[in-house]
């Protein structure tokens, strides 16, 4: 690329570039979850962070495999949102004193986190099938719906009480 | 407050926290949305933007009202979440040469941006009710039905043709 080129001229660019964004985006949430396991207190919650660690490195791997089925190398590209959305979630964190205050904060910073990957998964499956890439489309909707689930279950516990124990 | 207390103490106090988040978030939205219209290229994506920047002065002064009905004065707080988004997409947007891939990840980044938005009013509606403010989550609830059904009108644009146009 020449000095005053733009990186991204086709369909095919953009689609290995949000590619590499959602990769660096889940080896941050890879290395975020660990903490927010250890902060939990509700049982419930502690689990499902736990099981969404085992989870991600399942994601990151089918996205190596990704990579592989389109014929680049895997590696990352800067991820201002999520570096954000993690940034928000550390500092919220570090204000709340209460347990389950504290509970219903990393809950709520988990959802975000889970849009986030809902989002560029869907938008990328999209863009696979237009680029006849059925085949990667089908490994990333695999992920996707492990975060759509993932999201779902913060969403019941914490309507179930996590919520209704912190506000009483 | 004293020098080594922690700002959120009660389920109410991380509502406000969320409530000046997503006030803040609104706020830098309708800052970059003008360019989004600007930039993008079919009609129907520019019509969708251009429309949503009316939709986002509203739901400011939606969220106005939730603070006077809550007791609290509008302001916002640092979302570095949004601030992280709105640089990728301004990024991205940067990177690309091509008019139509260009309008494909101006719907994706905006996409990125209703998810945020989609998650954050979803926690404060539950937290909304959970505090025994009905009233409260009645108004999140017609800006939340907004987010969901401009990111719907992205993913039919997208899904209808701007990414075949641009992948052909």
């Amino acid at each position: 690329m020449g000095f005053f080129s733009k990186e991204i001229e086709t369909m095919d660019d953009l689609f290995v570039h949000t590619l590499r964004d959602i990769y660096y985006a889940e080896k941050q949430i890879l290395k975020a979850l660990p903490e927010m396991v250890e902060k939990a207190t509700d049982g419930k919650l502690k689990q499902a962070f736990q099981s969404h660690l085992g989870e991600t490195k399942t994601q990151v791997q089918r996205l190596e495999q990704v990579f592989q089925m389109h014929g680049v190398e895997p590696k990352g590209v800067d991820c201002p949102a999520i570096d954000g959305i993690l940034e928000e979630a550390d500092g919220i964190a570090g204000e709340v004193a209460d347990k389950e205050v504290l509970d219903a904060a990393l809950a709520a910073a988990a959802q975000a986190v889970e849009h986030y990957e809902i989002t560029r998964y869907g938008t990328l499956i999209a863009w696979a099938k237009q680029l006849g890439r059925n085949d990667c489309a089908g490994v990333l909707q695999k992920n996707l719906d492990e975060e759509k689930a993932a999201d779902k279950k913060l969403t019941q516990i914490a309507e179930a009480g996590l919520n209704l124990k912190a506000a009483s």
